[in-house]
């Protein structure tokens, strides 16, 4: 069950579509409002969405934090202050475990864009959610807030994987032979070889070096293109200077 | 080492000065500005980094991506949308964790706000950084994608992981830019670029190619003593034949 993003008493319209904006992007669509400052609905809020217009469109006022997560069992209280509150203090990414092994649900608050969220607030809350932040800069807003904790919560979403895209497969070995077959002949042509007791291991940190990128089949007939090239390059110049010579001759 | 923010032409100073908040929320502090529209300084930046001005004062601009990431050896180019290109795509998860593991200095790239970035600033890195996100929501705003890259980089922060101590670190991409130079210029007089409209999709697909063996310095060395030997041994053999025509005429 998708865990329920409560904003207390936000201040700004603006800054509740962007809350919107950063929780539709991680898949949470169930926003509450508890005594939103300049009432709702507000029409800053659907510029600042960007499209999240769901979000605002299904969100429900509250006059208390206490009826807005009635029907939640689990709520974590958002501060990146420490508050003389004994409850246990958790970072994003272990809410979020817990919010995907209970089968309860669950809710997140998050407090008026000045001042965060009061004590009587923090209070209703089992425990509190605090982002590990720079010490010296701490410096979240509201919307920041609510991304992260919507990423870390999208994490444990089957949905939310990545769809990584397959990477070709390396080459057959006798592929990536014949490329190595065709520079050594280039090479050896080239005198690159020398001298004759370093030839072994001269041509060993080669095929080391041309067997590390486990190049695809496509990549090493590329390969073998550019060694084409160049080889041909090399004939097609002696034999224009030949021409050369012979005309001038 | 702490890794490196890079936005490439980013337009809006206010996007800019959102993005150094966000860094330096997790202690971040080194940002590199790729060709920014408006110039830099630039006078919206500073509001919007709500504090975060020791970023901006340190910010670097630079005229090109390959400049901006010369001395790094782990790039990372974030989009949020598939590409043709064959990379490996990693979580900012895994990405947080690699950078956290190499003892070499890393770069994440961001592109402009409107379009992201272009294929050729994709083609630079060897890693490809994507946010799983709502498939039917994708709308993270730069600062956003910065701020979550940031976080998950400070988790291992406090973990200071022990470099796993790699065989051979990959070489910074300045070296590597070299022997591209160096082969781009042998394929040009090769007429291997043909026909013309083709060059720029050629000259990627062997950038893509050669960025992704991830060789150290050594081994872009030991790859630029062999085309020198491709390329003077053409030198030679037009010398020799050149001589030869002499003698026989």
């Amino acid at each position: 069950m998708n865990p329920v993003i409560v904003l207390v008493r936000p201040q700004l319209g603006e800054n509740i579509g962007k809350a919107a904006r950063a929780m539709l992007n991680f898949g949470l669509t169930e926003m509450r409002l508890v005594s939103p400052r300049d009432g709702w609905p507000n029409p800053n809020a659907g510029p600042a969405a960007s499209g999240a217009d769901i979000v605002l469109e299904r969100a429900q006022v509250f006059d208390s934090v206490a009826d807005a997560v009635a029907d939640c069992a689990h709520v974590y209280a958002t501060t990146v202050r420490k508050r003389g509150v004994t409850k246990p203090v958790v970072t994003p990414e272990v809410a979020a475990r817990e919010v995907h092994a209970a089968p309860e649900r669950s809710a997140f608050l998050f407090g008026p864009e000045r001042s965060g969220l009061e004590t009587e607030d923090v209070a209703l809350a089992r425990t509190i959610l605090t982002v590990p932040i720079n010490p010296e800069f701490g410096s979240l807003n509201l919307a920041q807030a609510v991304i992260l904790v919507a990423y870390e919560w999208s994490k444990g979403q089957a949905l939310a994987q990545p769809s990584l895209t397959p990477i070709d497969p390396p080459a057959p070995q006798e592929e990536l032979e014949g490329m190595i077959g065709q520079l050594d002949d280039m090479l050896e042509r080239a005198n690159f070889f020398f001298p004759p007791d370093r030839v072994a291991t001269s041509k060993r940190t080669l095929r080391t070096l041309l067997t590390k990128p486990a190049w695809s089949s496509q990549e090493v007939r590329t390969m073998r293109g550019v060694l084409s090239a160049l080889n041909g390059a090399k004939e097609r110049r002696v034999e224009a200077q030949r021409a050369s010579n012979a005309e001038s001759s």
